[in-house]
């Protein structure tokens, strides 16, 4: 067996998280030997691209491997011939994550940037260039997969094989990574000694364990994780415990993004005390202090390797499970992942058209999903809700349908319906303007009827455009 | 076709509805001869039954019809041989609502009675009851019918059907009867001109209409609806309007009750001003005032028929729609009736076996329900999330099992998951502890950790023993 | 409710059905005025047309009403603006049947002419048609009602909702009708007073039997059955009793066509008795006599009422389901009939979205299909073969999908896989090239390759191009 | 990880078999450490069991591993603290299969042993027998795994999971295992470098093939089967081609067994050609001579391997399979086997609690079943059909009722449906009458009726009680 080297385009190349792809790369180059990598960004992202393409160049150049980095603002130029494509782009950089944030916190609502206000215009503004690069991909690589790890993943993915029409994709997340790194050494395994059975969608997925003799061990995880023991919660969730009565009856571990949902008061009140001390600031304002200390890092010719702050910017092993990804594709590995993908009956309790986040063992022709069945009502009533929040969104985020959108804010379990939340609606999509054309009319008429945004952060760089 | 007369017992027969009921029978009596009537009531429902008895023999001894109307505490003796059994019994009684309500609000959080913590309460009381009644009919009266219209009308006939292994129920709401009521002349029509179709679940149905020619008018009557002209809101559902982008968005009509999710912000908003307006009240202080009212009423040896003042009492055309259920199932009438049956099918979206509440046809044979095909997106998920919660709460109130309760709570849209949500939980078991045997370990053990309950009026009632 | 007279169009107008049609509506003029009929046929039946057309117009003018029958081959001119368009058409005229039949015959198989091997060619000759026909109803006639009683009435209403996206379609079969009128005098009742429960596919639906207290009476009937009770089997199917032990196993009544699975063995052996007596022939050349003899007498200018002898022709009650079909819509009368309709889950067993046969009021929106629920496995399982089957047939219709169709064919119960079966395949092909355009090439590759029809009869017929 | 050495119990240990399990379990030793071995047979197979126990022996005398093989015809001795239970065993031995087959063949139907009128009764023979296994399992070795290779596969594997209620069980199959040993290369791959996707039910499976590129070369295959490449068709299996066109349109590779269904005719007429040669006779009578000659050759104390015969015996590598699926077990290999498990939505046309034979990768927790999809209607069709007939059986099995009997075999396509077909079944009811106690009434019912067997072998084999 001998397949060529690859050519990978990563779009949103300017990103921090791209030194950490490189180092996942240069682990695995025996086994997946590149040829060359486009980081491809935009003009906005022009300088930033600069910086961390030097960045990953020099981790090439003292690695002992051969490899090219391109830069480019040209998608299509990178994309041509292209076999793996990962796509790791914010739309509006991290102001627009902050105006997510801010716009619900200012009426007393989570803003949070996955599955709740936020995450819900993450997916407008990601959705069309999503799409458009797919469509650029069947002209000019149309043998490639696509690797998504731009948020809300499961959305985004979703929308890929749903109105795209494109079925060779895949979606990431590092949530599971994170569990099976800290769970296994709290009951004293490794976690080569344990199965992992994970079911559900993006950022909002359960999961079973087992010995290596079969033996369900969920339950002695959960109890370990209430004597103290680390629990690997991700940088970016506040770690306020679950009710152990309630994981008790479940009998499953729920993703550190539960949070947001089965305490969801606690979630709120954390997340406005933030808010509302200047000198903290929501997640995606502390974020962006991070980021601005990473590039100046990145900046010094002198450093050729992943910087130990990256680890702490959220997204921790994003990248890795990417490059596991890409090299369990190329070389047919069968290596354990949970990504999101079609569905095909693996949770029986959703349509088996939709998209799922379920573990897969990933080779040639990617992820092979194994079924989970069907779960228990009080998480098939989550699940169900959600997946069809996501439905709603995806198709708002192609039709510009504001009723749907609205319809989707009302499901949503993390916005409160009535007048505030139509406020932090219509608020969202005047600070969005920008990349939410699908939706001109709508904004137009807002604008009109003079809605104003309250929270003067978010309206102050809506006003400076950013 | 000449079918013996019938004889009805009704469980709950000191109930101020009795009335109405008495009402439609004598309404109905050529198509439903009955030949007797036994109200059962429990010991401290003596008195009102003796009332209401009295007037309900009155009601009949002023019509042209010579009907026994039998009072008694011993249910089994009613049961004997019954034709028709209805429920419309309340554990705990109006203070048990009060309870329900109150304590949810001191956390400022709804306490809705039939969907809400309040209804979660009110299932968990009423469905060991209600299973000891269907035990006792499988002996007493095998081939009756039990009409159900004790709330959560839903949940109770769900339970009965799958832990009371009994398929001979149907459950009622008076909602939809009114929304058939109101709608036709906002745009200019009548009843019978009209095709409704309803489908969802007990206080949580939509509906879609079309007109004679089978031509939709949904739009139409929403479109009246924001015209100001009069809508049918039931009288305990305070009156905000929906989002009109949402109603023209779904195409579909949502009951009253949707405003405890689609307007979930105004509604909690106005219960807790009754809440903490002491010369107002919750809703179940109200109809306290209301009830007594009405037995002052009653006491009148000179009323012989319904009086004007029940109308104002909230279960409106309950009754109606009872006598008409039983009148339809015993004389093959094939009315549209909107009830809680099995699903079959007819909402693809929930499982065929559970409950649900659909347009059907009411004959010899029951419901037959229309199969209504599956909803779109934005309804499923509420529906599918719902119908979740209600199965989690049914089997709570079977097996006593505390983490199951919590997951059903943390599940429900009314209540948001988080410590005040599990100190309503515990109150709330404390509150009830008469009418809870089921959970009795699980409560010994919230008293001696302290548990005491905050709502002064609550906490008093249950000192009380009330 | 003053609702507008209605303009019926009947495609296939010169059937011999058409004075039933015509009773029918007569019978109905109070509840279902009619301002006019057209008769549409083509160039091929213009003189059937005229005979019956004429023999329609003495009908009417034999009845208080009056009302213009138009004869055209233009269906066109007849569609615009029509209320009502019903089908009846035979492509091919009952020699293509003959041809159906005799050459699976021919191989010693089944050639039925609605789901066997006949059925499934008379469905690829008839759905291309059908599908015009919407067409130009969606141009001239937009708000009309498609009421088909074209066999296989199941896969051409379906094909009508599926390829034609029209949704205003009902299918009709007599078969139910036959049953309801015949089986109540067997246990002593009258129809009113029963319940009928139908669900399945067209001829291939099971029934249950409820009485007038609601209690099941399907074994009773079973009982009469074997006692000897006359069953109104339709004429057109050989009277081979059902295994007594299968129906109380099922606990349901099959159809009449259920003999074609359900005593295989019989049914062919008398199929085959009938095609290899040339005295007798198949049943189409049976139907073909009678069908001569019923022109003949529709000459007669005395004529103006239905004659007798239709009734033996087989399809006896179709006409008058089709005239309470129309009037039940027309005037809301929620009449139960057991129609073709979209599944929408009443039959859980199958895809919400596909065509089923099942108990329906019918109304001004249509069909109103009840919810069965699921079947038992022994059922479902024919089920599911039959209704992949059907949609096998249909897309091949419409695609000229010759591995397609023969998967249809392999799927068939009643075609026996193998060599033969694709001799009966290939035969049928060709002796329809006619009416096969879709399959033009893979015709031309059959006869280029030296396949003839081995039965003289449909070889001759193919011959004279007819 | 240092597990502890195991212990195996193989039920119906004196099978010809045997032999072949031991090379599988001494070629893995290293990764699957034995402590000890039971054979269990009964007392009519305790000549067989000492010869072959005895040559099992040697095997391992001559291995460089000390393991002891226990002989015994107590089961529960052998069962107590099993880690792996095997079971091969054959109820009623190979006379039983062939009164399965000659019974149908002279009526001129298919007998087929595993999906036809002899699985069926195979089935009715074995689940009693496995369901008495799982018993002693519950209470002596509740960990162990069962791992089924005693035909039918698939129903007695669901048999033990649905009235078992024990999960801890995977059926084998071997045919799968023959697919992918001869197909790579017809297109000049190996098996490593493809990918196989399977799903369907036990002997009743299609698969697609895929390269290391992930690019499908199901239709490579198929081409290749036709350009006269060697196919591995199993050695029990007719080699009769399937219709080409088929394949292509299904684009899937159906099973060996398929053959059955896809080309009835051909595999009845060639069954009918060997049961009417008194040199050939069925398959039973070939194996039986085949099994004869294998015990002579196991006689020989010399005999130290397996015998190059057995290959010829039809069953190749079911114990390879076996072997393998425990090793998977045993040390969480992950390996890619096919095998009969809870559905779970892996195809999610069939019941998620059904049981379905899929590609799984094999672990510590059992069979991880991959999400195959649905399925296209009409494959979909023969899979439901052919499910709903293994329901029927196996509770036929289970309760001994006569009337779902009666519509398995009504439902199987295998058995003509008439009189002939209850012939065949009431004949073999009395032939088995040993062993189907649940059929007792039924079987004294038929006897006193004076049905007696119509082949001469079948009816001697039945009065010598064999």
């Amino acid at each position: 067996m001998s397949k060529k080297p690859v050519k990978i385009v990563t779009i949103g190349g300017g990103s921090s998280y791209t030194p950490e792809l490189m180092e996942g790369f240069i682990k695995r180059y025996d086994e997946l030997p590149i040829k060359e990598i486009w980081l491809v960004d935009i003009e906005d992202g022009k300088e930033k691209l600069e910086i961390v393409g030097k960045m990953a160049q020099r981790m090439w150049d003292a690695s002992p491997y051969d490899v090219k980095v391109h830069l480019t603002l040209d998608r299509r130029e990178a994309l041509k011939d292209a076999d793996f494509v990962t796509t790791q782009f914010r739309v509006g950089l991290l102001n627009a994550r902050i105006k997510d944030e801010r716009i619900p916190f200012s009426y007393g609502m989570l803003g949070q940037e996955t599955n709740g206000a936020g995450g819900m215009f993450k997916a407008l503004r990601t959705i069309p260039v999503i799409l458009s690069i797919v469509e650029d991909m069947k002209e000019l690589c149309p043998d490639a997969w696509l690797v998504n790890f731009t948020n809300p993943s499961g959305m985004v993915t979703e929308a890929v094989m749903r109105f795209g029409k494109w079925d060779k994709v895949i979606g990431l997340c590092n949530v599971p990574v994170g569990a099976m790194l800290d769970e296994p050494k709290t009951i004293g395994k490794t976690l080569d000694q344990l199965t992992y059975k994970f079911a559900g969608l993006n950022h909002f997925h359960w999961h079973k364990v087992y010995d290596e003799n079969g033996k369900e061990v969920t339950k002695d995880i959960i109890e370990a994780m209430y004597e103290g023991k680390d629990m690997g919660i991700p940088a970016n969730i506040h770690d306020i415990p679950f009710f152990k009565e309630q994981l008790l009856q479940m009998n499953m571990i729920p993703c550190g993004y539960h949070r947001y949902y089965y305490r969801e008061e606690e979630m709120l009140a954390h997340g406005l005390e933030e808010y509302n001390d200047p000198k903290v600031g929501t997640r995606g304002q502390q974020v962006q202090q991070t980021e601005h200390e990473l590039f100046e890092l990145y900046k010094n010719p002198d450093l050729d390797h992943k910087p130990e702050q990256l680890a702490k910017r959220g997204g921790a092993h994003y990248s890795d499970a990417a490059c596991e990804t890409i090299a369990s594709i190329y070389g047919n590995k069968l290596s354990h992942i949970v990504v999101t993908t079609k569905n095909n009956g693996s949770v029986p309790d959703l349509p088996a058209d939709c998209a799922v986040e379920v573990s897969s063992y990933i080779g040639s022709t990617g992820a092979r999903a194994i079924a989970f069945g069907s779960l228990q009502p009080a998480q098939r009533g989550w699940l169900q809700c959600m997946k069809n929040m996501e439905l709603c969104v995806e198709e708002a985020a192609v039709t510009g349908d504001y009723g749907l959108l609205m319809q989707a804010f009302i499901l949503n379990p993390q916005t409160v319906a009535g007048q505030k939340m139509v406020n932090v609606l219509n608020e969202l999509l005047i600070a969005h303007e920008k990349y939410l054309p699908q939706f001109a009319d709508k904004i137009a008429e807002l604008k009109a009827s003079g809605v104003t945004i309250k929270d003067d952060v978010a309206r102050e760089l809506t006003e400076k455009g950013l």
